[in-house]
């Protein structure tokens, strides 16, 4: 039932126009082409992916690696003058980060970059999920997610958590045009929310929709366990839409 | 990333076509319309919802609530045959029973039921849901879920989940002919999943997908906090659409 939240919202359509201020367009988001992109664990599969359409989008985009030649070669073969660098200097010439690394790991990374991170708008993709001879399952973390460790490890940092249910395969496919999916955006700050959705805008077909609060980041990092176990079902790349909005 | 599960998945398509059975369609589904379908907590917004839906679609159903009299007023303002019953004779007449209960209370409800509900196929689609100031959010559930609790409670039942992610709201408006939407069927039976996946393909505008496992159900579950924050700030009443499958 998804509809408990309309009752008590305080807004009422009947009171005079000059008694508040219009809510504000939720759509309403801004132009965020100028800003540089990083990805952390941008040598792997979903990190070459987002880059890879961002990049052909029009976003400047640096891919971070442990390895800076790993990541120069890595973004070499990209094109779309995506660049390449260590993590820490991509953390550090970029004004988005977004997190892509392997959960196994997630937590010493970010803990090691912390200084290059502060300020930075992060966005963690990250899923943690194991997986046994019955598919995914999602992981119990400390934290409540992936997301809320980020914001623990990072205080300085404006931490937001999207990407989640992107299809790297479809991400990476250049004959693909447009990729059929909301990416679910979320985090305690509006501001940066909608930066992360126009930036989610960019790529063709998808639409960055607010999806809550970072507490509620958990059910949206493991819901991939459920799109897994569709794609082997189906033999598919799901992804997800929202209706009604 | 939702790509992992297809590779190792088994399936070998240049293989001799005399060597094993071509795979199953997933979309070939059994025919449901026979079937009786009761809803227990069948007075609440949800389980009224989706009685009408039903039973408007041709289905057979009958609306449980702990005192008779409640489930039968209820029923008969729905009409289309809608009947209503206690909770038990619900669950004894019902060849499908779905869990629509309050999950304060879900357990003890289902503990009084399990001799009526052995054999039956249930369907649970409870959101263990807190709410404060800041909208709603995921419960901890021991058993992982609250589909898990259901089947750990009911162990002579088959035990599913669905129908999460339906707005109340929605299914009980006459005037909406279609509801856009899917609907997640979880469960380790694939034979009764086919089932729930006929029955919510019986409403207009809706399919049933495959989505996963009972180990999977909480973050479908929990995911309704995610849509009413959706529904917060669009002024709307999220659903959810899988693409590509």
């Amino acid at each position: 039932m998804t509809d408990v939240a309309n009752a008590g919202d305080g807004e009422n359509a009947s009171a005079p126009a000059t008694a508040k201020a219009a809510p504000k367009d939720p759509w309403a988001l801004p132009d965020v082409s100028h800003l540089v992109v990083g990805v952390l664990g941008g040598t792997g599969d979903q990190g070459r992916g987002l880059a890879y359409r961002l990049a052909r989008a029009g976003q400047r985009m640096i891919l971070g690696s442990r390895a800076a030649d790993r990541a120069r070669t890595a973004a070499a073969e990209l094109g779309h003058d995506v660049e390449g660098a260590d993590n820490a200097e991509c953390a550090r010439r970029s004004d988005i980060v977004i997190v892509a690394v392997p959960w196994d790991g997630h937590a010493e990374i970010l803990q090691s970059l912390r200084a290059d991170l502060a300020g930075k708008l992060v966005v963690d993709c990250v899923n943690p999920l194991g997986f046994d001879k019955q598919g995914a399952y999602a992981l119990a973390v400390p934290e409540g997610s992936a997301a809320q460790q980020t914001a623990v490890l990072l205080p300085e940092s404006r931490v937001t958590a999207a990407f989640h249910h992107l299809s790297a395969t479809l991400l990476q496919n250049p004959d693909i045009e447009e990729i059929d999916t909301d990416v679910m955006v979320l985090g305690d700050s509006r501001a940066d929310t909608d930066i992360v959705q126009a930036l989610a805008g960019r790529i063709p077909g998808v639409r960055g929709v607010y999806a809550g609060r970072l507490r509620n980041a958990h059910q949206v990092e493991s819901l991939v366990a459920n799109l897994i176990s569709a794609n082997r079902r189906y033999k598919a790349h799901a992804g997800l839409r929202i209706t009604d909005v």
